[in-house]
């Protein structure tokens, strides 16, 4: 899902906490917040109470933690940014398709008498393609509905679909079968056939980049020692901020920890981009976007509605 | 918009205001200050008034706030760089088709009656390029000023467009089926329809990815948490120094917050650089100069002016 | 071998060992902390004991170390990322190459007689990507086992690469000349010969990527200073800090030496992604992956299994 | 221009001032220390004069500061990268257009009567090729000397870009123009006219990257930003250290004001590598070597010398 | 040269001195230590000695050093990986123009007799491509062994390129002379001839990338800057810490320049790949390699020897 009213003004923007990462860190944040709690109230009524770290520790440590926070941070994002440009060019390469589909394909200029098997092919495959995307959608979230697909490809088609291991390439494989037959029936030429098979290059090359994504999480050595360091650094920061900030101790192991946490638990979120958490991608809202975009090429008018976002989220 | 005179001199650069971040920040400041003060003034008036954080929680958090910040800097920046790098790609794209419309779509050596025709087709299409460049810039700021469409395309071309969606992917289509029918009359050989099809795709990816830009903005969990951290740490800085710095505490809690505040800012002004903020991109001059580039290439010498910046911006 | 259970809960992921850097380290751990803990057995029990460092070289080499180690672990992670981008392109490319098999090789529409010969033609050309991919991971990893390779290659293709310096580059080679073959007997029209041609371009590419990281590790300098500067930063931290922190000594160096070790390993870990390491790419189940997608678009029914990961580690 | 004798000894390197930053900061760099002086020397000898700042505004501020510089710098030198790669790329591209002029525009061999006519073809494009490097370097640099192009093109030529906005533009246009002359003459082959096609095309995106990288400034928010906290930071560092580092505060104020300043000019240097600045980009250099290198393929002796560094730079 | 034992042990890493940073520094390492002894001798000797810097300046050059430095290193090692892609580029395209030479340059169907002619064809062809290889890596190290040649190309095609400036461009322009003789000889399809020829500008561009790198130094003002900024700093470092850590003053002297020097040293060392230093690329490695890999694909079994390290080190 992606959160989409994007322009708060600063202050409602200081103030939130639906979609924001304290919804995801509160226990975290709970329990260290307690500990904090507890040593300090400890440390201002127990005499010779003095495990006194100082702050030496977590300036060390502080310098392996900013390149594993930075890294970390940089890394997540980049996977879901290039998840987006994946969509991204999935709605380009759609697009494209469907323009190539309805000026390629032609019945020859002797005969006029097959401009109506032409249309109805056109239209066959372009909501080939809005299957197509409907099914990557479903293939990215482990969705098994394929009832989904209905409007959009033949029923036998669909049923053929079930046995297959990666369906999205099964329709890529029917899409051009049905590219050489009306290649072979002269309706598309020989110069131009190439041009229609390179969409579905790119089409594959863009599942595929998905698919990359999704099956390969950022190695868990950095995952683990991240995290480690992260609960270590919280839990510890007490004992050697006590002595000199005493009473405001919990205050600051809380700001610190919520900003520790906070990047910790964005890079978990947007790790995997095609999930379901606040800061996903809005893949539904993009496959509806595209199967709109593309009917009204093929000139129909009784369009569904782009997606809306429900209490400013947007799946 | 483009802040454009670009050649200041070291001294004039230190005391500019208009267009800088200063201008978006000044609420934010002035209550920052404000506070500072009034820390300040009690600090130094009342005997026993010591919340006195110390400057390690400032230390401790400045480390997860680099991250945040050069992060948010670093994105916004891309974003903005990658517009332009779209848009530069429109002025390279828009221009090479025009070359190719020049000189692949020709009257064949025996019906040289046809070449008024096709000089009257090359010139509808290299204005529906030029339409195409202005529907886009108005797509992407969201104008609805289809008026301004009306020296580049039919009256009726303009009108189909009202229902659509997306009218600069409809324009290209349009586009698409005028070639096909040159091809069908013979004017474009069938080996070089798909050159001019492949810079249709060009155009395809370059909208495609404005608009990812325009609807994708940096996850509301970063924005929100970023914007929480400056704001508490330039709220708690008089707490943390106001016993080392004394008087000058507003002075250095002004600076800094410059700073941070600044930062901030200039991050949410140019992620949409498609906008109408003061460093955003000129998209109204960059689509004047595609108009008169394409329009010089055509051997007309009526060509309405580039734009020149107002007050130092370009829209 | 690629770590697989990536949904730990945040709690499981603390404590977790296997797999995770600790793993590789223990030895310069236990060595580390040893010599911190008998530097303050001494310093607590001899009273004229003052090799007292202080912190301050501690930070002035902390800012060369955090360049180094961030380095390092970008350089190794982008190692890592582009091997598994490779094998990527290679799921995607061998599905393309397959489709563009099945589509664009055909008997000409008078010579229905050689379908047959067609369709065992296809079958084999898929059959050697699918031996291609195997032998590509063989090479990969130093593996010399040729029998992998029977179900996919005739036995006297396999014989024939024995002697072949690089194998997959020599499959690769009897692929182009099995489609000259195709396209001399009419079976591949001269304008889609470079379509399928182009696909062998982007194999060779994609292995030709795969063996430079192979065999290009990062320059040895940096190795070895940052190796060394991590070593000298460690041993010498208990003289640093021990007239600070006392008796938790031994607990600080541990952790500041756990984050430093830690980060080193991870970077020599991933860096040759190829290998058999805790978290290097899992060629075999990927390369299992490409031969049960291209069997099934050849209609098989009867495939293997996809590789699942054993105790958590998929190889 | 670019500083050339790069091979300098690290001694030599150190006492370096031509072509360095300190030749572009030394009214700065003046001011700043002479502020640190009169501010020492006034600590030293007034008793109460105590606006001491202490270090810690550097500490907090130094975090905004490092990100800008740091940004700044990355920036800038990506474009005078980019701008490098872009001249590089037109190295390269002139090489190929030369090769594929050279090698796909014949005579036929049934009219070996019109290869005099060819040659002569060859020729003129090949100078046009050379004139169009020459012509970008001028429109980069805004210079208007048209009687530079002279050796290359036709008076008539030159005598119609006058007028012409975008002058290396429209000298693609006439060779496009040309290239179809020589198509529909027979001289190319119809599948290799888009072979052509391509390689103007792929000039066009290199001079519209150099185009975008000197119109586009980075955004003023930035530069005036980091330019006021630069000078903030450095004029206000003496009323900080004077009471720590007492007499050598000058000295002190003096290299980290160099450090700052020197990072600052670099960046405003580089920022347009387009320019004459020490070390821009060699133009006159990189367009007289496309120069040789393209007459030396037509088999001419008599070549211009190649430019050599005048004191160290080359322009 | 590259080094290539690349499994050392972690201990055996530590105590690695050739190949490394270290033998290039010795000199300045040396005086920069030498002068922290007698700073250190001074002033635990002399009474009223102190020049006391104080920590503090440290801190704040640290600032700008880490984004010098950091830069530094980035933009070397990114110098150094684009040379080692480009010479993996040099490896694929030449393994593909081999495939493409073997399998789409073929005698006529009716036309066997010419298949010995066809066949000495290919053979010429792919020895002018190990022949190009080993004329870069010559121009790239500007070694003028034309005798290096004689193996792969005609004697007097070896005597034409004696005074050409460019002879690797020289010697792709007889390639593409000698692939349109077999174009016009109907060896060649006119569909394929603009495989081959892409594949030419393919290694055009491969070319001019590394003469890019070559020619084009990191600016002069960043290097001189650089080594001026660590070098103050580490002269200047004796009087900030021997105050605080008297006796050991020349130990953290040593270190920490060995850290800074080292890191600027293998900058220097990597920034030109294509020198003959310990960790450059190994281009008399990677071009025999090419020799050997093309050779084989022409069945060719009586080939030289890879390379093998001396002593560690690959040139």
């Amino acid at each position: 899902m992606m959160v989409t009213e994007k322009r708060y003004s600063w202050l409602r923007l200081l103030l939130k906490y639906r979609g924001t990462a304290m919804q995801r860190i509160r226990g975290r944040m709970a329990l260290t917040t307690l500990l904090a709690v507890v040593v300090t109230v400890i440390d201002l009524n127990v005499r010779f109470f003095h495990p006194d770290l100082t702050t030496i520790p977590f300036t060390l440590i502080g310098l392996a933690l900013s390149i594993f926070l930075g890294f970390r941070n940089n890394t997540s994002y980049d996977r879901f940014w290039e998840g987006r440009k994946l969509w991204g060019g999935l709605v380009n390469t759609t697009r494209t398709i469907t323009r190539q589909i309805l000026t390629l394909v032609n019945a020859p200029a002797d005969r006029s008498d097959e401009s109506e098997a032409v249309a109805a092919f056109r239209r066959e495959m372009v909501y080939r393609i809005i299957g197509y995307t409907h099914a990557l959608r479903l293939h990215l979230r482990d969705q098994d509905r394929l009832e989904e697909l209905e409007p959009f490809l033949a029923a036998a088609e669909i049923e053929a679909l079930r046995p297959e291991l990666n369906r999205p390439t099964a329709i890529l494989q029917s899409a051009a079968f049905r590219l050489r037959d009306a290649w072979q029936r002269g309706w598309i030429h020989s110069y131009h056939l190439p041009v229609l098979e390179q969409s579905l290059t790119v089409l594959t090359d863009l599942q595929g980049g998905c698919e990359r994504i999704k099956s390969t999480p950022i190695p868990l050595s950095y995952t683990s020692l991240i995290h480690q360091l992260v609960a270590i650094y919280c839990f510890a920061l007490p004992f050697g901020i006590v002595k000199t900030v005493g009473v405001f101790t919990p205050v600051v192991v809380g700001i610190v920890a919520y900003a520790f946490y906070g990047l910790d638990a964005i890079g978990d979120e947007i790790e995997n981009p095609f999930g379901m958490d606040a800061n996903d991608l809005p893949l539904s809202g993009l496959s509806r976007l595209i199967e709109v975009n593309l009917r009204q090429r093929l000139g129909e008018t009784d369009l569904p509605p782009l997606l809306k976002p429900k209490a400013g989220h947007l799946t």
